[in-house]
């Protein structure tokens, strides 16, 4: 997507919240395929899907014959024949590809283990309503994972200063850096990448973390744990950043670990207002598609 | 609640039953979370909000976050900011409690391991048709589980006679028992508690009972057939009651445990009637939950 | 049910697809209990339930008390006390006739061990559109599973031409084809049964296929690759039918096995139409319920 499609889809999901836009969908369906376990995802896509009059559809992989070895290219066959757009939550992004490039309808990435879109709308939007959103410092704390993927492609798209600061070993992989650059010589953005989250965080306007072991992950819990020691943000490392920075989670939290309880509940308002505008954002989504796909039909 | 506020639903209950009233509730919308399995709950709830026009939302815990661990009090403050009523059931209570004190919309219980007042709403809604809502004499036979602390608490604000007959070892917890003795002084209500079914049953108008292993509680099941000797309902156990007594079963029944199965099809007109009206009493708690929301906007 | 009440869902079918028919099933409802996996039979039933105006209930049964063991009948009780509609997904044939024996509302098949109906009304409908439905030679390749058996009452209600082709020990049970030949002759059916693929596809206008090893037969799947070569539809084989004939396989497929992946894709226009019949049909089947139900309380 370009500068002008992420800017113009929050507008979208701005106008919506506020109310100056009403759009209807009626007689429209989505089909939403979690292969990973949601609460944020679904609830917002669920509600937001409800609210602009469409029908729902919630399929779980052990629902659904995917669950027994249906090729995706089979499945988004019949199922792109049933609906008018598909959000999937998967592992693999190759899944997704696969899928969207069998469907006859638009598929929305719900998450896969790459990239995270559907949230980092709802993040900018919020930086928007903070009114962070003009050449912000960002730094992102913690693991070089698919939010931080997202993060990366956002700030490299839009053109703010992004700080990267994750453990070794734990860096971005080096192809989204490459491309990420490539959208930088474009936009102006500035990108650092290092493994010092005090030098990382200094200065910077909004601060985004996650957790350090993401669904899927699991057995590499204890490792992790011990790999990403000093990457916990608490008040003594939050206090190197600017002193009205905004801190980001996309949630889950946990608590102890990547941030300290303390400086979450501090930050709990900005954090659920971001939890929030994922129903916003992700019907600014929607409405987006379906003005698109009005326009392409023409 | 009062004793004013609980009448206040069942008279809504029965005007939506009779056609009376038709609330519409549009664009709102219903989360239902599920840590236990549920038929007559869900199906209640879900339908009851779809024909109030709301979107009904069925998050099973497996699905969510919270079967990842996130602390109730994060998911109760993400999904109250999505939609406009919550219902959840649960183990512990505690969890119940701790969700409602985060949520920004109202939170109803649909079942913990201490009550079950979506069901008791039906329960009573059915002796009110049944003509058996003036000064009866209720029995309770059987664990002195959830279902019969909700009877207990429903006796002593309402004002009737409840006799409560558990085997030794599954009287209900006394801390509930004094609650109801508080509730009991102002309102008039007659209790009382035994290990005696046949003496407890005499005369009774309306005899409850419920399974004598609950969801969760299957390891003792052995040990639990064995301790409910003679609290199985039957022809001659039954026949002591009133000889126009109903019988009460919130389902799922074991045939040959807590009842047999004559007794149970010679009283199954009341006890689906009973079940088909959680769908009209689950109405009238979302309308009047509604109301008052409504009135404390104001 | 007769050729005319298959013919006249159909009918109704085909109609709601043109657009020249609209029917609105607002304030009816749908529950969909499902103790198998589904895709098609999922989406198809939802979506066709929410594009007529009906609230459509998913249950699984790992989400209801059926998996706890309640009785069908008490399940069926209460449920259809509640909605307007119920399809199920089962394992063995009894449980549904036992639901619907209990049942206030309509019960439709959504796929048992012994018969498929909702899939075969697409099915056919595909073969009306593809204008092959006036006295077509049909073969069927593969096990003398719940679909051959569906489409061997089909043919024998309507009276056109269905060749069997089953491996050894895997053919339709005697008992059905009994009831066929009732039906045949009635309807003049030709009906062939035998073990050689090659005979039975000669000169065919339709030919279906399924997986060889269906839901729950995981454990036989060794066995059954050995006892079903020679029955695998490739170029070579399918040759052999009409220069025309159509390919049809209700999904999902595995490739290599019962179908070449050569094959499946050279025919995929026909099968994917075939999929999203099931849309149209189920719809169909909705309303005729609806009408049949309205005459009947007349």
């Amino acid at each position: 997507m370009t500068k002008e499609e992420i800017l113009e889809i929050l507008a979208i999901a701005r106008a919506i919240k506020s109310g100056a836009l009403r759009p209807k969908m009626r007689a429209k369906s989505l089909a939403m395929i979690f292969e990973k376990s949601s609460t944020r995802t679904r609830v917002s896509f669920e509600m937001g899907a409800a609210q602009l009059g469409m029908h729902p559809l919630f399929l779980s992989s052990k629902d659904i014959q995917l669950g027994r070895g249906e090729p995706m290219k089979d499945t988004a066959r019949v199922i792109s024949r049933m609906v008018d757009m598909v959000m999937i939550r998967t592992f693999a992004h190759s899944r997704l590809e696969e899928f969207a490039t069998h469907s006859l309808v638009p598929v929305i990435n719900g998450l896969s283990d790459d990239f995270h879109p559907a949230q980092l709308m709802a993040d900018f939007m919020t930086l928007q309503e903070l009114g962070l959103d003009k050449d912000p410092i960002v730094t992102w704390i913690g693991d070089g994972n698919n939010m931080a993927n997202s993060l990366l492609m956002l700030a490299s798209k839009l053109g703010f200063e992004l700080r990267i600061a994750t453990p070794k070993g734990y860096e971005i992989a080096s192809r989204w850096i490459e491309t990420a650059w490539g959208f930088a010589k474009e936009s102006g953005a500035k990108l650092r990448f290092g493994n010092d989250p005090k030098e990382m965080i200094r200065s910077a306007n909004a601060v985004f973390t996650d957790v350090w072991t993401s669904m899927g992950q699991e057995a590499q819990n204890e490792k992790r744990l011990n790999d990403f020691k000093g990457f916990g943000l608490d008040d003594e490392l939050f206090s190197l950043a600017d002193k009205n920075a905004a801190l980001l989670h996309c949630l889950p939290a946990h608590r102890g670990e990547e941030v300290s309880d303390k400086l979450f509940e501090a930050h709990s308002d900005t954090i659920f207002l971001e939890a929030e505008n994922r129903l916003h954002a992700q019907k600014g989504i929607m409405v987006w598609l379906d003005r698109h796909a009005k326009e392409r039909a023409k």
